[in-house]
């Protein structure tokens, strides 16, 4: 009987296959060790305003795993694309680069670098896949969570195993969820494997397993009497399901439980709530709880918070786990800058047509500027190794409309990015998740709602130190040769 | 050195808590061995006219693959929700049921059963939720890959793993990106796995690593002067990528090497290519190809195709691994009926206040009807064992508005669903997936334009037999107390 890691796979080849023509490009040109910085973040687009930082703790699992063993190395030798050089690379590769980046939980900015990877060019493009894939999803779902979680006043349970895009993405979104801001999950896998609070109780299959609904409800209390939430949708709610639900709870009450309440799964919730709120406070039963599920998102939880609607906790699901209707991060992995041959670091920048796609050169960090009352500011990207006295007042800049300025008298400065790798070293002690939770919660604390609310939030600041800026503007200008 | 099994992970877990709840339920209430038939399908919804099945096969590893090892047990003890008799039953649990269920590559429309499983209520309920995620997810991206692959003339390539929703979506969802007609993928593990094509060549980040563009070019063309397509759009597509691919283009012919083409990833992309088609073919390139990435869903293709784009093969990310903006299928599992105590079959309903989400009753299965020039013209849900006598004209009826009906004379039957288990056995021989995506070829031939297009297509008829119609009628007049 041999002994192995559940959930044990090998990732090593979640790549594209164009990171590994460039890889052994790179060997045949004489630069696979050519240092690099490239940085992963995410573009302004509708929807992400902000975003939640997730998926940090699998992206260091991807890398620490990283072994091309014999299976993988025939497969890519039956490609019959790559030279013998580049297979003697890949049979002992382990990352040798740094990387900061940002924390768990973190509440960041469009443009923000979410990690920062100097390594040879060789380890570089072997990552980028990898870490978007894992970054992009958790970093997805943990802001959708946010968006939904800020409405709501009872806690939120993920739902959406069924409708997740694999069972990775039931495993990792569920996770995710739970940093921006769920309170459990219905995935069990989920919970095994992080700790996560489960939940659930039943599904209409088991009513309609016994001859009446009655009968179904009595046999579920008699075996859960302390954890009776009753499903009652499956006939007809306000004429069978409560009134059923509620004989079932007083006979509860004589024995001395508490029920917990009552699961509405489809109608009308806020009438259904509504109606369902006083039939079991005639009864008594002011303090069962209303559960609501079925293709809720937050956008409807707005709408019934305003009919006025008797929820007090939530079952989320399908738009949730797959962030419906903006189901990608769009993140990317750019490179910000080569080390030369003499070891000095040339920063870079790629042009494009559309402003928003030119990127920031150089190595970068990133400070938030927060005023006395410990509330967030504005966001500074600059560069690496920038000194900010903050004894002294701070100007700071819009990163186009540099006109535009704003200055600080009392504050001060938190960078944001911690290190996770020097020289190939794991050095981050990563938290468990009940700890990023906390974290995300203080981090989500220091901005005032406008600047989260869901439609039209506030713009918050990220601004360009001026050393940046004039980085950036001497590289675009170099390449005005295109202006036509 | 242990030589362990790669990919492998225990799933057993990945379902939902209340499948568990009411799994240890129906041990306590003596109904655990009590079969059922439950059918999985999806409902009438925008976008989802009709599917291509995808996923059986990790559908069958998961179930073949159900293991409750000690590590499972121990974390569900720790719940403290289950009675002794559940751990018992658990520890060797194999599926024992029968599943009838629709091949993958075919092409299905709502309500008609994608699986059936007929089992104790105790393994019928385990496999709800692995069945619904694996199922849901990849016939969600088969779908949407046959939308766009079916826009287009060129051959589609999938580049969507750095958004999928973490790393199975990518996996899995390139498998079902080939069932659903794309022809190769950027996903090398994916590739490995399932033996389908790899492509890619270059990102911004080769350019960006050389001193100029032409030199990134040439570096290029020498390591791989028998693949060579080529990034143009990193400085200026037209004043600077385009010109230097052509140089690199004459000297690889000047070689006898055949040059690719080149690859736009950004700009107007109707623009782009006609601009550039003239400058490939006026420097003698006919037969170079324009590759074109970034954004793109079947909608902006067909925008294209009506502009008069010069494009002659795509690589679809983003939109096609996510499914956006539709990330969800929405399939649900659903019981149709239960086996009392003296074996005999008793059909059951879900009554809702919503009529498509009123369930068929019964073991079903489906008949497709071919007319004699071998096109698909109607799709019948029958209660499985009817008998068609097509000898005789077959006269079906519409599933709610019996009086509209249409009668065949000379036509044939197809019965669609398959023997997959019987007796918890496989008996159904799995199909590699060059064979699966030859089924959905042929399958999707079988229907005429106007049932596929991507606007308003045509009402495909699925309609219920007399008998099934009937046996509704009959369940839901019993239903008939709850009308006020």
């Amino acid at each position: 009987m041999i002994d192995v890691e559940d959930h044990m796979r090998n990732l090593t080849l979640l790549t594209d296959l164009y990171q590994l023509s460039m890889m052994n490009g790179y060997v045949e040109t004489g630069k696979a060790d050519t240092k690099a910085n490239f940085d992963l973040f995410f573009r302004n687009a509708p929807g992400f305003e902000f975003a939640i930082i997730a998926g940090l703790e699998q992206a260091i699992e991807y890398i620490n795993n990283i072994q091309f063993k014999a299976d993988e190395i025939k497969y890519l030798k039956s490609l019959g694309l790559f030279g013998s050089e580049f297979f003697d690379r890949l049979k002992n590769l382990k990352f040798s680069g740094d990387i900061t980046g940002m924390q768990e939980g973190e509440l960041i900015f469009p443009t923000e670098p979410i990690l920062s990877v100097t390594a040879p060019l060789f380890e570089c493009q072997l990552l980028e896949t990898a870490l978007l894939n894992i970054i992009n999803h958790q970093t997805l779902i943990a802001t959708k969570a946010l968006k939904i979680t800020q409405e709501t006043t009872g806690a939120v349970a993920e739902f959406g195993l069924r409708r997740a895009q694999a069972p990775d993405a039931g495993i990792y979104g569920a996770r995710a969820a739970m940093i921006g801001g769920c309170k459990s999950t219905s995935n069990v896998l989920a919970g095994k494997m992080f700790g996560i609070k489960v939940a659930g109780t039943m599904a209409h299959s088991w009513i309609m397993s016994f001859d009446s609904e009655i009968e179904a409800f009595e046999a579920y209390a008699k075996i859960y009497p302390n954890n009776c939430l009753l499903l009652v949708d499956t006939y007809d709610t306000l004429l069978s399901g409560v009134p059923n639900a509620i004989k079932v709870f007083s006979s509860l009450k004589s024995k001395g439980y508490s029920p917990v309440g009552i699961r509405l799964d489809s109608g009308d919730l806020a009438y259904l709530s509504k109606k369902a709120r006083k039939m079991l406070d005639s009864a008594g039963f002011t303090d069962a709880k209303i559960f609501a599920s079925g293709d809720i998102d937050e956008n409807i939880i707005v709408s019934l918070k305003l009919q006025g609607a008797k929820i007090d906790m939530w079952g989320i699901g399908t738009k949730l786990i797959t962030s419906t209707p903006t189901p990608a991060l769009g993140g990317v992995f750019k490179m910000s800058g080569i080390f030369n041959k003499n070891g000095d670091f040339e920063p870079k920048l790629k042009i494009s047509d559309t402003h928003d796609k030119i990127t920031n050169p150089g190595i970068k960090t990133v400070y938030r500027v927060y005023k006395d009352d410990g509330m967030a500011s504005a966001d500074i990207i600059a560069l690496k190794g920038e000194e900010f006295d903050t004894t002294k007042p701070l100007t700071i800049s819009h990163p186009v409309d540099r006109w535009k300025t704003k200055t600080f008298v009392s504050y001060s400065l938190r960078e944001l990015p911690i290190q996770v790798y020097k020289n190939g070293c794991l050095v981050y002690s990563l938290p468990k998740l009940p700890e990023i939770i906390e974290y995300s919660v203080k981090s989500r604390s220091e901005f005032w709602e406008e600047y989260k609310r869901l439609i039209n939030p506030h713009e918050y600041k990220v601004d360009l130190s001026d050393q940046l800026y004039e980085l950036k503007q001497k590289l675009l200008n170099e390449n005005k040769k295109y202006n036509s």
